[in-house]
């Protein structure tokens, strides 16, 4: 086929992943994405305590903040904090981010307690949100064994697994993991977040500048679901799964 | 069929809608959406300067902005304004509102102005945002035919009509049009938002504590499509349109 | 008599104004005010807890808010959570609002409980102000009307009735309710908020450009008087008042 | 008489009240006033540029603002920076004090400048609104004698002479120039600005829990017309007016 | 000697320096300084609760705030409050503040107590730092005092006197309590705190634009003690130290 | 010698330190450190316009920003953002690495442009506003060789090589690095930052909670000088300097 992507890739290939786990000695989980030349470190933070809305409940709670480095784009970023206000494209980011992962957790299960998963970009190249959520898992997982390993919970209180990726349209051809450049040329742009089961959590797909399909949105779709097939791989080998922990995975 | 909707709709029913137009006198063009008990008020503001990064470019923009009267909701919420910061909600709302009006417009036509909708929700009993697009659209149309009444521009730089509508999973239900009663209850949840030829500007699926299959994402753009095909109708016949409008809309 | 208002008035006339309550389902209290092209919603909250000041005092309290969307005005104004902080002079109005209303309510009688008073101006044409006391007089009844109804408290604790209007000295000549273009060229600026037995609550007299004297003191003054006799008039048809609620009126 | 008022003085007495000018080295302008316990040191600030809104109309403004140190009262307050907003009273405060004191100056002859009115409170013992205006006035003059001796202007241009007392009805005695232990306890309280001859800048009467009939306004009125004349005089000698100035102020 | 200071100083000498005290009727300490033409207002706050890390420990804390005057300084400044953000020099030097007066008190001695220290410049002319430590020195030891006679403690708990001055090398000659025209033209500026017996307890030293070897930092120190020593006799004689306090100071 | 610290150093030791050169794709000079568990990634922005002060002049700046990863301590610390102010903390040492840094270079050979240089702590063990000095240089020293390389300047601007180390003492032990456990025993801690020929150009030594003498003051110099040349080696071994370079770096 003589079509090539700006990195020499097929339209269903993914950039070169790497998931590096531990990278912070503090966090109760932690994990390094190096997904093309974006790379995202997130980190899972467990704060023994509820949000407001569940004191009481026995119930928890996920929840995902995302940021910047200022430069970790082309042109640096001013900081949200010089600007005084939280960045509207960041704000919806992270509430996609919580979103997708609280779907992996059975939250009666986790008990009164907030687990922070916080992703700074270090350095962006398109599917930075899709990237955090991929890492975010894994260090949501390495939480969720802590918790355990420290006996505040009896079993890890895993509902399914969760992996994402983008998909879209660019120069009319449909193609998977779109890297920056790309992605600021897309016609369609969608991100897939999808469990184990080839089951959606979240499908977002916006025309930019464009509209799309329904048969489109079925390409897109088969896309993305052997891409997320490959970072869930990716995903449990850098886990590195006793084998009780494979069969939770398969069962959820 | 048994199965009763709370409002007693059937699952594939709308609820009663009407728009109206011209309810503010300043504005270059107004709705008010009256959507079952979601009420909202979306007007359309001309400013003769484009944002920042279009400058010298000769091309327009859209711009959205989102907000409930504090006693929109069951209960009172305090106001952005005396909490100190934009809520993340209506961030994410007021970006899908402009993202999915900007589909709208053919920006070098509109040259270098810009068109803002705010969009106030007076009362909200599920689907503001989709009610908020749905009326945007109405009171942008009527501020194009203002600059081209006003010869600012000499045709009306219509790319697309454009409709949203919501639809969910509830109680195991697939239905069209959720109020706040079965949002609050829904297993899935989704937003569409579709030109008058049925492509995707923007498909927004969301499980909410559920997941949803790729069967389940084929029923939801069904019910989404006949509805907004509905919502299409209403708009065209609130805006009165003249032969040479109806012209514009049927080939766009 | 030659001299001729803008819009036809004689100089003691009122605008054409309209109260339409229970215009929000889920407020305790709500009204509509049109006071010609000026339309302000209010809607009455009540919430079980004081402010701090006051707990375990047995006393609450009556806290009002003011805002204008941003399209209300002849130019589109900023939203105050885009420029980050509390406009001056809205704020400035919304403490009037509320000391004025809060001359109408017994505190003790209303127990330690907070009704929140929101007025959000849809289209303003001057006299937002005294439109939102007005209006915020008749939402504040229906509330103590609830809380009598639900048996949270014996008896309306109600003090007196509230009215508002402005008056001012435009091109030489002392007028009534000053519309938007008056307003703007006025001389002299006052708005009076008095009792239904003709006491002042509020009495704010200003120079705008100009001065004013004892005499003309006295005269808007007694415009005032007779523009805020004919509002209450219309806030008590308006509120359809039982025969029992006539007498504590009377009595008031 | 019997009654005495807290700190022995009779109804119609002004507390003991001394204007020092020239208190600090690099403002154009400058004021302490000691009226009674009650500090506030007014500076005025000549920036050779106006506002936004005047640019290219040739003509001035004055600006003023108004605050409080933390232990200039009873309790400590937190700074409005630490709480993140300007103080609603302060900020109905200062708008006072700009529109009382932009009553005093010809603003073409002005120029295209703005003057900044800094009122800073340093002990706060009840008036503290109108001793900034009162105080403010001289600070101004002197700013404008300044303007005219550096040359940037041919003559003075001063409208009137501003001048601000409050009065009120405590434990049902009217009463002129409150302290802070009567006004927490008034059931009237007012505010008067008034000019040379006499006449109203502004007027705010408040009822505080009580309410006032138009006999008590005029009462009111004439007591706070004697305590500015008193403060007039003061402003006058301690300006040492040449007799040129004498006259302006004679004749404006 | 030929060389000579601005002001006509010696480099070893300092400016005038006059402490007051009891300058706030209310503050349970309070001291203005005046430092040449540099002129502080300090005021001690007891408050009866520690921050909330020191909740329960039986220890108190003392906390620093520096602002000043909009008109402090040769060109107006903009509030903070009105840019929005705490200046970055002020919290720096509030920060400094607080840490040196902590310095000064036995912690557990003054029990779960905040002490706040509020410095507002009220005329700056180099020095305010320095300034704000030697009075707030002051203001804390008239609370100190204060809450003895009140018999909310047993004795002082004093831990040693502060004094603070500035020293720096201007036009290649080291000097002593540099004014700000020295300041701003200074290759080496430094600021040092220390305690009765010698001891620091801080020493910022910065190279402006130069840079400064041992030998200069030995010099800047042995003038700086020189200094201190003078400002610690003036901040005894102005406190009235009773024949008790003066042995606490000697044997701290 | 019997003493021993905690992580088994000798009083006088460095702990490992690395420094690693163009971590980020995107920025003119980027550098990470490690410093034992403390690390910090530091990027050199180039942006061609200088502050507003300095427009005209010729003259260029070197602005520092600071900031920590939420889980980059023991405990999640919340973001700045979310809090709605920046750190004082943050701002202050942001401040430091500003003028340290600003010391390296020669403003008019840099040109009207700025060099940002932001330090984002990964992970904090104590040292990290010395490590972001320190790195900082590093990272600005690229920047200006790509400043040459694309000829915008012709020589690279340097003053001096830049590096910064804390010391303390430690349970009456003075030592050098300290790891933030020691730093939180600390009875002294200061910061040195020193030029290439062991000059200062900023020194700051604080008492936390105790006092240090002159003696102490010149055994903290001591060992900093020390640990500093050490670091100086270290960058410039790193930085791979050409011959050329290496007597830019001896000259200055």
């Amino acid at each position: 086929m003589q079509f090539q992507r700006i990195d020499g890739r097929e339209p269903r290939d993914l950039r070169n992943i790497r998931f590096t786990r531990g990278v912070n000695r503090y966090a109760e989980g932690s994990a390094l994405v190096e997904w093309g030349e974006t790379k995202v470190i997130c980190t899972a933070s467990v704060e023994d305590k509820a949000p407001a809305f569940l004191r009481g409940t026995g119930t928890g709670w996920v929840s995902a903040e995302y940021a910047m480095l200022p430069r970790s784009t082309h042109q640096r970023m001013q900081r949200d904090i010089s600007k005084g206000k939280l960045n509207g494209r960041g704000s919806e980011i992270q509430r996609l981010i919580g979103r997708s992962l609280r779907a992996a957790v059975d939250m009666p299960g986790l008990g009164e307690r907030t687990i922070w998963i916080d992703c700074d970009v270090l350095q962006a190249d398109g599917g930075t949100r899709t990237a955090s959520i991929s890492a975010g898992f894994v260090a949501l997982f390495d939480a969720l064994r802590w918790l355990r390993a420290e006996q505040k919970i009896s079993s890890i209180p895993l509902k399914t697994q969760i992996g994402a990726v983008s998909a879209g349209k660019v120069d009319g051809v449909m193609m998977l993991d779109l890297c920056y450049e790309e992605d600021s040329r897309a016609e369609v742009d969608a991100n897939l977040i999808m469990t184990g089961d080839g089951s959606f959590v979240e499908l977002q797909g916006t025309g930019e500048g464009g509209v799309f399909t329904r048969a489109e949105l079925d390409e897109i779709v088969s896309l993305g679901w052997d891409g997320i097939s490959a970072i869930h791989k990716m995903q449990r080998e850098c886990l590195e799964l006793t084998e009780e922990e494979k069969k939770l995975f398969l069962s959820c």
